[in-house]
């Protein structure tokens, strides 16, 4: 255990993306998945799921900051947030930096990885005692299609792959969930995977948005321990025309992000070539 | 060697990105350094050097584009290009796909790059034959400082990190051999390693050109086989105003580009916010 080795996030059996560990910090079993929490000298502590890199101490706001200001920074209303997944804490954490989210309701199927990242990854979940915050251990696909879930002004999906637990989060249905639980105005944000090496998860989320949604917008940006130099998240909404950002939200974001800004913001939409073609025809 | 197996490019003995090899089709010394030509499942052909990923059949438009395009289509005028390293063609390639180039000189170090890239990366370098390319196996370094070299529209440095024989190319002596040999109105471009994994090496290019030139601005994007999530370039030039791209040269572009179109060459400028706080201050 003392002795360095390196652990390899292994994609389709092609390629691998492999850090070595100065010390592994957990690792074990949740009722759902394996966990493991690695400290690492390239990203500092690293919190890996069924073997595939979720986030690290030293580049998580190129994630966390994407998944959460677009859509904040530009719904109508912020005053409650539902965040599915993100058991890290690093996406609650961004959500809760506006004074005018009042509510959020964080629905995580587990509560093993919420444990784990309190203890291990406090740099990143640094918002858990904030009282705004409700923390719900149960299924994201359950919740969202259930009658009796409340409204929300932005919903935020922060999960996994299609794979193990996360795979209904891709589906039709729990889109279309979380579709009915927006309010007027309201804006819905994922992570939807890299548009070069999975593209077609990529492309088949945007087909599947785009039937529920007046506007499915992906946009994107680079998270350097995801193997496969370009990420994408993508941006809905219902409404006829594209929301502008609030100058006040950004202003706000701007002077505590590491990578956000007004200009990341608008250059995020901006949209490689052959994807364009594919997309708009 | 029919055996499938893993080549790993190790950055700084902590992380490494590494593809599983279906064939090994060349692996030799040249003068200068190693060379490996890869046949591999998630990236076709790979091309390596000292163990280094340079480029791939899959991904290399994102790259050779992106050192290209922003200053082909802004420079004043284009008709004298210099490309310095760039042996696996691709930069000279996507140079030559404008008609208004009239001549482009080439200069690489290994002549032995060259020979195994038309060989056995026939798809990268498709302008090998164009008449209006002459290529010079010698020292980029020794050709920027000769007062014998003539002068250029838009000169690229197309190099290798800054380990090896590429050393030089990221001194300040050199940056200033290749501002003496620019035209009036003339664009150098280069690429400029990682801002997130290589920051130092970045934030050090940023500074040397800023003494040298008037405006010496980084851009961003993504390059797959990099193991870094975000790349950049910069642009660097004498005038006292940004060039705007000319219209008629992006929309040739935009005919024939896979990653590159004019939203993409605006939103390359956009620099994270903790690069804009250390750059701008």
């Amino acid at each position: 255990m003392n002795q360095p080795l390196w652990f390899d996030e292994v994609y389709e059996d092609n390629s691998r993306l492999g850090l070595k560990v100065k010390r592994i910090l957990f690792e074990g079993r949740s009722q759902f998945q394996q966990i493991d929490v690695l400290d690492t000298a390239a990203y500092g502590r690293v919190l890996a799921i069924d073997k595939i890199f979720m986030t690290s101490e030293r580049d998580e706001h190129f994630y966390h900051e994407m998944i959460v200001h677009p859509a904040l920074t530009t719904a109508e209303n912020i005053k409650r947030v539902l965040v599915i997944g993100g058991g890290d804490g690093g996406t609650v954490r961004e959500v809760l930096s506006y004074p005018d989210v009042e509510h959020v309701t964080m629905v995580e199927i587990d509560r093993k990885v919420v444990e784990i990242s309190k203890q291990f990854l406090p740099s990143i979940g640094t918002a858990w005692d904030d009282p705004r915050l409700n923390i719900q251990f149960r299924d994201g696909i359950d919740y969202a299609k259930n009658p009796a879930s409340p409204l929300f002004d932005v919903i935020l999906l922060d999960g996994c792959d299609p794979v193990g637990p996360a795979k209904g989060l891709f589906s039709q249905a729990f889109y279309e969930g979380c579709a009915r639980l927006l309010t007027k105005g309201g804006v819905f944000a994922l992570q939807s995977e890299s548009p070069f090496l999975m593209q077609h998860i990529f492309l088949e989320i945007q087909q599947t948005l785009s039937r529920i949604f007046t506007h499915a917008l992906p946009y994107f940006g680079s998270v350097p321990i995801y193997n496969s130099g370009i990420w994408s998240w993508t941006y809905a909404s219902q409404s006829t025309t594209p929301h502008e950002p609030d100058m006040d939200r950004v202003r706000l974001q701007e002077a505590r992000c590491k990578y956000y800004n007004r200009d990341i913001h608008r250059a995020a939409f901006a949209m490689p070539n052959d994807l364009k073609k594919l997309l708009t025809g």
